[in-house]
Order: C-alpha cells, then structure tokens, then sequence
C-alpha cells in the first residue's frame, strides 16, 4: 500500500488513473504536470489507509466537473480545489480531516492529492467508482451509505463562486453543478459530498489510490521489457483483452458539459478472433461495447482503451483516427453492482436499453493483498 | 404615494405593472392571485420612500428569474422569495431592513412585496430598471452605484437552493444564476444585490410602485369612462400610441432560460397613418420596435403593448395572432440613459446594430408630484 505520494509516483499513478479512467475523469497527463508542480513546491501528500480513519472524523470529496474535452484546453488557474474545499468549510463551518477521492479515474486521482496538499488536509486512499463516471450522484460513498451530494461548493478559475446548501436529491443536486459547470466553461472545481469516517469505510471503493500506481508500475514494467502490455493490464485488474485494431471512425460532441460520442475500432486482419469492428458507446467515459451490435461490455464493468504498442491510456478526447489500440474489459468493483447501485451506473442510468451482464471475477476495490 | 399595498391595490398594479412590463418580467395576473392570498393571510405591506431609508440601512432585492412563457405554466411554491431572503441573510450573517424591486415590470413588481410580507421586511417605493430586462446585471443598483450583484441566493420550488458567494463581474454573475436558473426548470426565487439605504437612494428609479398604481388606475378609469385607454397610458408615461393593429405572426422560442423572438403587428386599414407593419423583437422584453426595418423605438425606451380597446397589458407569452393591441412607446428613466448604462441596456448590450435614438420627455423615476 501506498502510503505518501511522491514525485516519484505520478508517472505510475497518471498511467494507472489513466487506464482506470476508462477514457474520462480529465486527462492524467495534464493532472500530472499540475501535481508534480504542487509537490515540488510543498512535499509529498499523505495518504491515509481508509480503515485508520476515526468513525467521526469529517471527510469530504474533491473532484473537477465539466467536460474532458475542455480541461485539455482551458488550464485551471491551479488552486481551485483548495479554493473550493475552504469555502465548503466556511459554509458549513466545520474543517475537514481528510479529503477523498471522488474517481480515481483519470486526472480527478489527482485533484484531491493536489486540494489536499495546497490545504493542508490528507488525502484516503479510497475513491467512490474504481473507475471513472461522468455524473456526482454515480457515487459509491451516496448510494453506499446516507451521505448526500449537497451542501457542495465549486469554483472556477475567473474567481467565479457556488455553494449549494441542499438539493432536492442527489440528481437535482447533479443538474445543478452541471449547469453551474457550464456558466463556469464547462471546467470548475468542486467540494462536495460530507461525510463521516464510518460512512466511508462502509461505502467506498477501497485503495485505489495503490491500485493505480501498481497498475502503472506494471505498465512501465512491461514496457521496459518489452512484453505484451494490454495483458499485463488485464492482468493486474482481473479482465482480458477483448480487441487489437486501429481506429477508423470517432463521432465527438461537447454538449451540456459532457463529451458524448462513440468510437469504432476496426480489428486487425478481419479474419482472425478480433476481426470485424468494435464500436464503444461513451459520455466523457466508455460505457457501453458491441460487436456486430451485441454488447459484449456494459457500464459499470470497465472498457479500457491503451495504446496497442506501450499500454498508455486513450482518454476520450484523445481519441483519433488511425491510431492503433487494444481494449481491455474489467470487472465493476462490488460496490458498483449491487441493485441500488446499478439504478444509477448501470446501463439503463445511461439510457441504454441494455442488461448489465457482469464479467466474472473482479479485484478493484479489496485489499491490497487479496488481489 | 403609495405608502401600502393592499388587497384593493393589486388590481391596479398590475395592469400598471403589466404595461411597464414591456412584455416581460412574469405574469402580473397570476403574480395578482399569488400576493392577494399572502395579503389576506398577513395584512397589507408597508411601502418605504426610498428616502425616508437611512444611508446605513442594509437592502437587498429580490425577483423571480427564468423565462416567462415557464411561469405561466410551472407555478411557484410560494415561498421562494422569503426563503431565498433568509438564505441569503444565514450566508452573509446579517439581517435586511428593506427589500427593494428589481424590475417594477410584470409579476416582478410583486415578488418583493410577497417576499417581504412573509419575511416581516417592508418593501422599498424604487426599482432599478423602470420597466422590465431579462437579466440581472441589467439594474441601476449595480451600474449607478459600486453595489454588486453576488453575494445572492436562489431557491426553487423542489427544495433546491444555491449561493453565490462572489462572482468575478455582475455579468458572470448573471450566467451562473441563469444557468442556475436553468437547472431549475427556468423559474427560481432570487435574492441579490446586496445595498445600503445610501447607494439605494443614489442609483434607483424611485417611486415606480407608485407609478404603476396610479397607471393601473387611470387605465380603469379610462375603461369605466370609455375613453381611449391607450392615449391614457401615454399620457401617464410622457410618451404616445405610435401604431394600432392586429397580431399577424408571431415568433417565440424559450431557448437558453429566455423566451426570445419577434411579433409582427399589421396596421389596420393600411392607408392610413398607421398603416404598414411594426416589427418588434423581444428577449423576454420588447427591445427594438420597427416599421419597414426602420428602428423606431429602441432599448432603454419602453415599448408597451396593450389591447386595443381595454387597454390591459400583453405579456411576451400572451402574444397571439390576431390579438388586437396598441403599441405605446415612452421614454426611459434617465438613469437607464448613461453613458455607462447604456453600455449595459442599451441596443448594443443585447445584439442590435442600432443606436439609441433616445424619446424626448420622460416622467419615469420622478418624484410623483414632477410627474
């Protein structure tokens, strides 16, 4: 288990949110760059074991909301989580003890490191998905447990300023950040989430944090030796590669705050296994996979695009045409597949007129050694 | 002056209300049914002259934001207002002694007397606009003085609530509580620009309560004495029938939280002098009125459309095809004629190529016995 995260750990970590991310949760790259700068700065972050926790101690989730495709080209002024985690205390007058990790997807494993280290509170290694997932109220540590969405505070980097004391539910609460997102170029910070200790040990998806940084190491590992890298990803999350090809057609839109599309993979000489074509329904992550229309992968099990040659992370809005990759399928953390849970990640959350047929197995989520 | 409103004065402000209106700032009919049922339940509400405040007071405005063709078909809760109020006093911990209009147009002209009755704070005889605007920023509070739009609050129908804390102009301000708005369902009670009784007194259009009353009633008068009732609110406003016609085609769309388009009014019996077709177009608010693509009237200015023969207000989401109606145009406040205020209201604030071209005269804002 990992128990600081060094400047060491962001190329592990940045591959393995990235892989995870299941092509959202903002790109690991850029959420790299910005953290390596944090640390440089201050020093490494803490991280806290979930089950060291006090029952009572107060946690709360930092995250960015908006759109992949826009946070690669609006940057973020830098200090919007801490901004947005200091005017969620302020509201609610109460100081947080530890912050923790709304998905460990993509970028957003970075925010709470990065609002955590510039405000000077820890951060668990525990986030609320083992994946990525557009919407707030897709959260293990809201259907797990009684915590709510609202109060929630967002910032943007213009200076702009919300808090949301309460919402009607956790999908009002959603539509509202969304929309807030939106005036605020579909990229802000947000703050969100308060809970207690006990209610994120019962409800969360469990060191993730280390998850990803194995998941990296086993990456680069394999790189170094020049080994099949998609296997090896499959590998450390308990999948299998499910399709070889290159890119031939990507379908894009940002509308309402979210990348929506899909994209088609056609396979590398049709007349072997994983011939024919594999198109990917996403909305900012990949959430639905067919062949010849049947789909063999649905929400909340995880599509993962990497790069055929190296195993490096395809996010969303980096997907085009001709490049050469390889999808792997992994199985959902338990969390996720529970019949409260799949009302809000499985497919037909997405408007997807398809069952959730889980893929066997899973390790995302259980300890460290049980995997 | 008006120095309470009561049961009996509802009527005839509204249909004042209505007329200054300009098409927008909500139903006044329905506004009428919501705050004659707070009256009977809590007694009159007490009137302020803006001038009797002291310079220290603390004042805030309140109105509904949204579009105004969802008003007429989402109803409120009722209680927006003074929740919105108390919201935004818990934030700022501090108590208003005044509410103050926002827009004196349409159903707005109420909300601050419903507000403030429930809220046991009377409401201040002075608006910012004179008339009705779609959007926040668009107040002489703000632009005639350094008060600004944030701190503010919003709360809807369903139990959801925000605040703003800051914004990093009025008109970001604007685009999150629109968005805001938006997200919940293009009608929500608004608590905003925070003042003092000094900057109140320095930047309102005052006594348009008052206006509105003393409108509505010679609008009844000219109705019971079968008068011509459009020549009645002209002369009330220093301003004059520029056109009478029937509705030919009318185009609206609620797009964005506004209800934009344009209304084509034929002249009857084409050769007289009213003869031709005026072409107004709205975003919420009649803005630019033309007769053969020539600008006749243009923001600031009022353009007020009236029946024909009663002379009773037509709101942007009554405009119908051949709905015989007046159209009265009538000089604006000179508050709204700045140089800085035009930048904010003015025909280049809302898209048109066109200048101001300001109506001589004006009564709007004056103390009532100028008038």
């Amino acid at each position: 288990m990992l128990r600081e995260v060094t400047l060491d750990d962001i190329r592990p970590i940045a591959i393995g949110a990235g892989i995870l991310g299941t092509g959202g949760g903002g790109n690991p790259y850029l959420g790299g760059l910005h953290l390596a700068s944090v640390i440089r700065e201050k020093g490494p972050q803490p991280l806290i074991d979930p089950f060291a926790l006090a029952d009572e101690a107060l946690v709360c989730v930092v995250g960015s909301i908006g759109a992949p495709t826009v946070s690669i080209e609006k940057l973020p002024e830098g200090t919007e989580m801490a901004r947005a985690l200091r005017l969620l205390e302020e509201h609610t007058s109460r100081r947080f003890d530890a912050v923790a990790i709304a998905e460990i997807g993509g970028a957003n494993s970075m925010q709470p490191l990065i609002g955590g280290l510039q405000a000077g509170i820890p951060t668990v290694d525990s986030d609320s998905m083992g994946r990525a997932f557009p919407e707030i109220q897709m959260s293990s540590y809201l259907f797990g447990s009684d915590a709510k969405v609202a109060p929630y505070a967002m910032v943007d980097a213009a200076d702009n300023a919300a808090v949301v004391p309460q919402a009607a539910s956790d999908l009002w609460g959603e539509r509202i950040a969304r929309n807030i997102a939106v005036s605020m170029g579909a990229r802000a910070g947000l703050a969100a989430c308060m809970m207690s200790g006990a209610q994120l040990k019962a409800s969360g998806v469990h060191y993730t944090m280390s998850l990803a940084h194995h998941l990296g190491r086993r990456v680069i590992e394999a790189q170094e030796q020049k080994s099949d890298v998609p296997e090896a990803v499959a590998d450390v999350l308990d999948g299998q590669v499910i399709f070889r090809g290159k890119i031939s057609d990507v379908n894009r839109r940002t509308t309402k705050g979210f990348a929506r599309g899909w994209v088609r993979i056609d396979g590398f000489a049709p007349p072997e296994a994983s011939g024919g074509s594999l198109e990917i329904e996403f909305q900012n992550e990949l959430l639905i996979a067919r062949i010849n229309g049947e789909a063999l992968v649905t929400t909340p099990d995880l599509i993962c695009i990497v790069t055929e040659e190296e195993g490096e992370p395809v996010t969303t809005e980096m997907l085009r045409y001709g490049t050469r990759v390889a999808v792997i399928a992994a199985p959902a953390p338990q969390q996720l597949k529970s019949e409260i849970a799949l009302e809000v990640v499985g497919p037909g959350a997405f408007g997807y007129d398809v069952e959730f047929r889980p893929l066997p197995g899973g390790v995302i989520g259980l300890p460290p050694d049980a995997g």
